[in-house]
């Protein structure tokens, strides 16, 4: 039963999940409980998180082999790694039926909707990235609340089918999330700015007091609020260096347009420019409330 | 009765708390707890403010008129904001007998610890800064547990005299707090990293995002990874532009520093230097899971 409490509408007899982590088992987990989908089988690398899935519930069954787990799907979800998700939908594609509707929770959009439209499967793919994670991994973490009241961005292109786009906005919504639509790249470029560069200030600013001369009066000194604003440095260096690559050009444009907003602030203080000092400050708040009253 | 169950040492027969807010209340209302004041006077500017602290037993009177308080007091805290505090020890120098131990709470301590040098009070006058605090403000906020498990730093100078520099180690100590003694220069350069530059950076973030020209879908982007990064963009912008001009030479360092590391990361991404963007990543990596530990 849904939330709603009608029955829910099966949208996939024979789903397959790619990457049964903390992304992709929460979201299997989630879909069986949900009822939207017959069955899922989860597919991966690693036999023991396979394991860890279905003694979970995530998933009814399990494999490591690809090609066959996909043969007669109807819906493959990809919740790999970003560049493995490029390279598995080339696979999906080629061993799934033609029917079979293809979707994604990769971070960056551009590079596997264009994949999609290269390999000729964009009007049955449909790119999706629930703004939602932890920095724990693996099906041990999976959480099938984890998207309840979260957003999930979901990027179709024009030759995108109403039936693929259909069938992932009601499986993100049969989750809990509410959904927006969005172009590929109006996405890469509003992530940019609230989710990548968050996540570089949070390195650079750690990096840079782990470096710092007087590193142990750094250590004694730090607090609350320096914690809070690193707290993202405990994120996977491996994904997020992926991350960088993969929207690299949308990321030196945020880093560049904080640059010239840091270096104003800066002048203003060396100079005890107050006024420019307090502008910046009172902006800052301003969209500090408006994201509290949200 | 102590915590340590022996009864507790009074170190101060008349404390008068300059500034009942926060910070102030919480020390105030914590000392009286502790056994080690007899009696604590409040002094301020609101009449509520000091209704507040006297209603929630913070202190045992309040008065708006400084220079009768302080009249007879052995011991004066200063709570006020950083420039109103170098005032204060001013006109505190002046009405408070000369025996009188005089100590302050402001995150910036050079300008007040030469103040104290250049009014001839550096014998009884020790800089502290307790490393608590919180968005709210006023008495009303005050928190008798506030300081319990952080740290306060003290700074004192050559001609700080013995009794008063053990006095406010005892204050500090008998309030849970873990005293680090660091020369004024040394914490003030050591918070511009741990604390002005997170929270300038917070202020940035904040603020670009804000100004962003899609703005709309920037706000519906933010996740859980930006809130905690901007945290600290709720700070009071008074306090902050105080701060920013109290300790403009070390924050303007601290950010250059910052811009150094950003830039070198920025040109990593752009070119696509993986190892080099991965070692920045890292050295992040490593420094947060040194806080982890702590």
């Amino acid at each position: 039963m849904s939330k709603t409490d009608k029955p829910s509408k099966v949208l996939a007899e024979r789903a397959v999940v790619v990457g049964v982590g903390l992304i992709g088992g929460s979201l299997a987990g989630a879909a069986r409980r949900a009822g939207v989908v017959a069955r899922v089988t989860g597919v991966g690398r690693s036999r023991a998180n396979l394991d860890t899935a279905v003694a979970g519930k995530l998933v009814d069954a399990a494999t490591t082999d690809l090609e066959a787990a996909v043969a007669d799907a109807d819906l493959v979800v990809l919740a790999a790694a970003p560049e493995a998700s490029v390279d598995l939908l080339d696979r999906v594609s080629a061993a799934a039926p033609k029917s079979c509707v293809i979707t994604d929770v990769v971070s960056v959009k551009q590079p596997i909707c264009q994949a999609a439209e290269r390999l000729g499967v964009a009007d049955r793919f449909v790119g999706g990235h629930p703004m939602a994670g932890g920095t724990a991994t693996g099906a041990a973490a999976a959480d099938t609340g984890l998207f309840r009241g979260r957003v999930t961005v979901v990027t179709p292109v024009h030759s995108t089918g109403k039936r693929a786009r259909d069938l992932v906005v009601s499986l993100w919504r049969a989750v809990g999330a509410s959904v927006i639509e969005l172009d590929a790249a109006r996405h890469d470029r509003v992530v940019a700015v609230t989710s990548h560069l968050p996540q570089m200030l949070a390195f650079a600013l750690c990096a840079l007091a782990g470096g710092n001369e007087d590193a142990d009066a750094v250590r004694k000194l730090v607090g609350a609020g320096f914690r809070d604003t690193v707290r993202l440095a405990a994120s996977d260096v491996d994904l997020w260096s992926e991350i960088a690559r993969a929207n690299s050009r949308e990321i030196v444009a945020a880093m560049d347009a904080f640059t010239a907003l840091w270096t104003e602030l800066r002048e203003g203080i060396a100079r005890g420019d107050d006024p420019a000092v307090r502008r910046t400050m009172l902006e800052a708040s301003r969209f500090k409330r408006q994201l509290d009253e949200k």
